[in-house]
């Protein structure tokens, strides 16, 4: 699984446009995977019925989760949409909360969707050639919301651990959707109901 | 000094090939500045005598140095030679030295030189689109062996600290100079002068 010494040091490529290693491998998010994640089920559930399309993939490289490394890669957010909702990540806190993440837009456009445990919101337009900056204490999620996929190089510290679940049952305050032709971020509609 | 909002995100861009901000600011080394760091200083100040070269510049943001938050930016070190030593950065161990670094390859060729404590020397060659992982407790210049700038994208724990002064007395065991024509790695004149 690891074949990078993280003691010694390491080479490793990304091509700096599509994001693609020759080296490493891959691990594929797909639809199925993100079940309820997209707040049109009805049009999740149609797609599924043809098809389980790759929403996104990132390189993991099996950085030990030690203090003082550094974890990175490439994540490669294919465009799409279930619904008016774009494709996206599913979205993570760090476990070790108060860690930061950067993350250096290679390729494509859309937001990097942020929130705080106190639900303080940011979004974010990425485009080639930024660096988001994902502060301490805050979840972020990417959507593409180009015609073409999304590249962002990211770092951050090994031992920030993942924590996907409080975002799997909770999700985002907000969400980016296709409105008149163009991106809009609106409330997310599962929010609005809880809040009735 | 410091415009970005470390503590709820910001946007800064760097170009995907050049390296170059519109927004932020670099700070330069120039030769002068790095007086007795290349073996051959009759050269430099032959050199000097002329002209004050810029060696290399890099992007400060003003990350402020706490616990979980990561410093990064882009390094532009420009092609050339003193004697036959090719331009390299000074070269810095982390003051909390077991912390690792990331290097983004955009553009250029070269060597990152490594060499920790005990004396365990490393030279990963740089390429564009590769990343140089630097291990923790290793010290790390860069080299470049090209005919264009090296152009290279890091990012490192916030609070890992910077500690030149080792470097600037020592030195480093391996050098790379220009030899019939193309690079080579050779032990530095300074170490062996000491060892004899």
């Amino acid at each position: 699984m690891n074949n990078f010494n993280w003691d010694s040091g390491f080479l490793v490529d990304f091509d700096t446009t599509t994001g693609v290693s020759k080296t490493a491998k891959t691990t594929q998010r797909r639809l199925s995977q993100m079940k309820g994640m997209f707040y049109d089920e009805k049009h999740t559930d149609k797609i599924l019925e043809k098809e389980d399309p790759v929403i996104y993939e990132f390189y993991e490289l099996g950085c030990p989760e030690r203090a003082g490394d550094l974890a990175f890669g490439t994540t490669i957010l294919y465009p799409g949409k279930a619904g008016n909702e774009y494709y996206m990540t599913k979205g993570h806190f760090h476990t070790k909360i108060d860690t930061a993440e950067v993350y250096y837009i290679l390729d494509g456009e859309g937001y990097m969707v942020m929130e705080n445990l106190k639900g303080d919101t940011v979004e974010m337009p990425m485009a080639k050639g930024q660096v988001v900056y994902v502060p301490r204490g805050y979840s972020h999620r990417a959507v593409n919301i180009g015609d073409k996929p999304l590249i962002l190089f990211f770092t951050f510290a090994a031992d920030a651990g993942h924590d996907y679940g409080t975002i799997e049952t909770k999700g985002y305050h907000k969400i980016v959707v296709e409105k008149d032709g163009k991106a809009a971020i609106i409330d997310s509609p599962r929010w609005k109901e809880a809040e009735v």
